[in-house]
């Protein structure tokens, strides 16, 4: 036993009435009812309430009444039953009559409250993350972040994978993101890179014959950073071989169970899977929310159009009309059908207006497009909607690639409103299906979509051939939860000739691919398997879990979006004799 | 149930006979018998014997002949029971009759031979990692150590560690090693550093209250590789808050018995704890190999000087007269005494010479010093040795601390050549009481010997007042496993004004200390708990626990000693386009 406690702030109940023990902690508040004074003691498993008597120990307890915020103390007394109990806390129905005290470290006033909701702004508490860690929301979250990790090792442990290291100082790649690089002192003028992911390493442990490999673990990557990127992040990173994609996906599936049954207590159906196509036509996302249904519905659609030919230009031109019925809403407001028009017309949603129907309570239809369309033409777009009465259609039109990003947009926005999007609810999705290629009109070549390892769909490959390559559809699958893409991967290309065609099509010269691929390209000649894997964003499942939006507060240490640490102030200058024996210079 | 696989090749047994089966693997090696061509098929789980008939099925058999090794296969049969047993495996006692065989990939001839015992070289293993990793040894290493890392988050977590990530982008800092360095392109000749360990982080995590942290974390040190070092290595990095050294030898006593127990099956005892000075003083090593005795014994000791006044002037002007007793070892022949003799002069080493005495049968004692030494004067040494008939008393004499060190390896020799370092028997200890500073006289100034946040033992303050540094011991531990350091750590510095004089004493200004660790002092403002921690070296753990003296078979893609990655050929140069958004040119 520690001589700095005998037990834990988190864990004296009445049972321990009577006992003499020894806690140690830190003051979270302190309150002075004249005769006694009461002392809050918190550590990482609880709160324990400290008494102290004017009556029986005046010394002492003046003692405590000079103490602050933060302290660092060490006590000991006698495990009483309260007067006051507090039964929203697991120690509520005891406190400790204190016998002796010792300040074990004076503490500073913090420069904000070290409660649930802080009064600290982002930048503070990011500058004192270490005081911010002692909040207990923060500190919970890195708690299930850990749960999270344990869980993840469980499963796949039973599972037979491996978990096995990859290497952090690899080489660098153009393809891609931007790497983070490393200059190497005892080879001049080279470099490492930091690892994107594991991801030709995972596949050289697939021909190692490791059968079945995963790795929570860190990797990089230098972009530019938007509200919830780090320039360091965290994978779940696993492969299989022998394997296709019905086995991968019900592998991940099991995992997903496996966490939201033994994290959240969820017992979570089997996950339903959609097409890249149909995720695109019913929701405009290849990440669709599926918490909720309002699907899109095609208003002139080949096969039952409802909007053309009556005029109304805005329709007629357009590539696609699409709606969507927002179900019970037709009591929206001018003001409410105001904002979302705003809402569609910002710049990051991209429409050029909105057009309603309301159906009325007498199933009668009020549309903003009426001059055009008489009640048995919005009759049929009710049909087409499955509107009822009370029902609320919004329609977009447009180019159609922009016109789905933007009802995407809107219907997420409707979901919202109508609460359809509740944190606690989770409906996970495989995507599937991916197109294998995707067209840069800049660079006006095609690039890998998942990444140049995927394998194209066996009844695909004659495309390939042909050169019809934005048809090729992969053996890529995306796990959605929420509309958020927590996972990805894809079944690789085993088959040396075929990659090697594959890197032809990414405008790799066969040279570019020997130079930065060979030694994969060079593992496939002598006895690749067939294999295939996932990697699932750990920092963003950990979130998804907590049920909150950033990142961030799931990171114990996360950076800025200038890729700094504001607490250790790094990213710093370093000596020239640093920059000497690694044969660089700073270029003015 | 996969289309590549209904079990795998370790899984079959004699229970399974006449079920149809499916297998994918590796072809290990064929044998042509005229009517009957076998194959073994290799997975990660095991080998099968496949079975080839040329009266039932001539064809197949035709085709089973032309395969190559390390081809992937994928074929389908019946389990039978075998006619030869092979009770060495576990799948020994069948044979699949295959009926159907697919090829999934060819393989060229590789480089080695995949088998237990390989023909191939350090270097073309390193560059053919991916197929060394198929060797059964080498994939068993990798296995054990997933199972290391497992079953010390299995005792951890129980202990209610939480397992916390730190950041690996982070500030370089000139005390210690030399820092791998990341040009930032978003912050403009500035650099993080890559880890050498967690070492601030986890104290500030301590400050944030976690209470007890772990992590199974990569760390980066770009030092001159010696044989064994690698630029990247793992580290189980631990802390804890309100306790002692005593609480922290007991924890991790315990995180060492339980590797020992579940992954070896062994019942370690309880661990001894030596005092750094006694380590110095009877093994001349802080991490003395006590499989063996063999201690060291002063034979110039003031209390008992054995030697000294008899004229012999090698001994007379000696600082030091050190011996070991070889047990039994009065047999040595004149060859071997001589090879004794060549092992500590090498310059490693480091002796200018070697004095035997042997005990005969009779008890009689002959010397290579009895010019000097009568038999009485030699029976003294005996006795002071606890020499006995037929033990050697081998002796070396010179400066005391290049002396120590040369018996030190002298010492191993003889226990290698007695066989009394067996790799399968295991010896603990806790080296206990280190210097807290040592003396560098390059660069005339105490160094930390632990790191700059380790606190002095408490009675020894006042020296550190009274300015006798050298004298100040720590709080500070190593845990020797076979006289491999494997891990070591110390009770830390948490109080503010202690730390900013341990600054002071290493040679810190105030402004360096603050601008280097300003952000640890700060946190100690805050309430810092009183904390202590330990690291252990993963790498190395593991290949003590392998019975293996080198790492790099531990580690799955490790460097070579000019901290290349031959297989991926990596550091490699990067593109002109890289360096300018880096804001680093190279230096000609």
């Amino acid at each position: 036993m520690s001589i700095y406690r005998t037990n834990t702030c988190g864990e004296l109940r009445l049972s321990d009435a009577g006992k003499q023990v020894t806690l140690s902690g830190w003051l979270q508040k302190g309150r002075d009812l004249g005769g006694m004074t009461f002392i809050d003691l918190r550590d990482r498993y609880g709160i324990t309430q400290l008494a102290f008597n004017m009556e029986s120990n005046a010394a002492l307890c003046e003692q405590a009444r000079k103490l602050g915020r933060e302290f660092v103390l060490k006590i000991s007394g006698t495990v009483k039953e309260r007067e006051n109990k507090n039964l929203q806390i697991a120690t509520g129905e005891i406190e400790i009559v204190v016998g002796e005290l010792v300040v074990l470290n004076e503490a500073k006033t913090p420069p904000f409250t070290i409660e649930d909701n802080t009064d600290g702004g982002d930048d503070l508490r990011m500058k004192y993350r270490y005081l911010d860690l002692r909040r207990t929301p923060v500190r919970n979250n890195i708690m299930l972040r850990h749960k999270m990790a344990q869980q993840t090792r469980a499963y796949l442990d039973a599972q037979d994978f491996t978990e096995v290291e990859t290497p952090v100082l690899i080489k660098s790649t153009p393809e891609g993101a931007r790497d983070f690089v490393v200059p190497s002192r005892m080879n001049p003028g080279q470099f490492y890179a930091l690892p994107q992911s594991p991801q030709t390493f995972k596949q050289l442990l697939m021909v190692a014959g490791l059968d079945r490999y995963y790795q929570i673990v860190k990797c990089f990557r230098d972009e530019d950073l938007r509200a919830d990127r780090q320039p360091e992040f965290t994978q779940i990173d696993c492969e299989m071989s022998f394997v296709e994609q019905e086995d991968v996906l019900n592998m991940f599936e099991g995992l997903v169970k496996h966490l939201f049954k033994n994290v959240k207590g969820l017992d979570m159906q089997s996950v339903p899977r959609m097409t890249y196509a149909d995720a695109m036509k019913y929701y405009g996302s290849d990440k669709p929310d599926i918490r909720f249904d309002m699907k899109f519905v095609e208003l002139n659609a080949t096969e039952n159009n409802v909007v053309s030919g009556k005029n109304f230009k805005v329709f007629d031109d357009a590539e696609l009309v699409v709606a969507i019925n927002a179900k019970g809403c037709a009591g929206y407001t001018r003001k409410q059908l105001d904002e979302l028009t705003d809402f569609v017309k910002r710049p990051q949603v991209g429409a050029t207006g909105l057009v309603y129907a309301r159906v009325n309570e007498d199933a009668s239809i009020k549309s903003s497009a009426d001059k055009f369309y008489d009640e048995t033409a919005l009759q049929a777009w009710a049909k087409a909607c499955g509107a009822e009465a009370n029902d609320l259609i919004l329609i977009l039109a447009g180019q159609a690639d922009k016109i789905r990003k933007a009802m995407n947009e809107l219907r997420l926005e409707m979901g919202t409103r109508m609460g359809l999007r509740d944190k606690d609810t989770y409906s996970c999705l495989w995507v599937l299906d991916f197109p294998l290629l995707e067209f840069n009109e800049e660079e006006n070549r095609y690039f890998a979509m998942h990444h140049p390892f995927t394998s194209p769909k066996p009844e695909d490959v004659e495309l390939l051939d042909k050169g019809e390559l934005g048809s090729v559809r992969a053996n890529a699958y995306d796990l959605v939860i929420n509309g958020v893409e927590v996972g990805g991967g894809s079944v690789r290309i085993f088959n040396k000739d075929l990659q090697a065609k594959m890197f032809g099509i990414l405008g790799f010269t066969p040279e570019q691919a020997q130079s930065q691929f060979g030694f994969l390209m060079n593992a496939f000649e002598f006895g690749a398997p067939p294999h295939a894997g996932i990697a699932f964003g750990f920092d963003r499942l950990c979130s998804l879990f907590g049920g909150e939006n950033s990142i961030r507060d799931f990171i114990a240490f996360p950076k800025n979006n200038s890729g700094r640490d504001v607490m250790i102030d790094g990213p710093s200058e370093i000596d020239q004799k640093q920059l000497d024996e690694l044969h660089i210079a700073l270029k003015k």
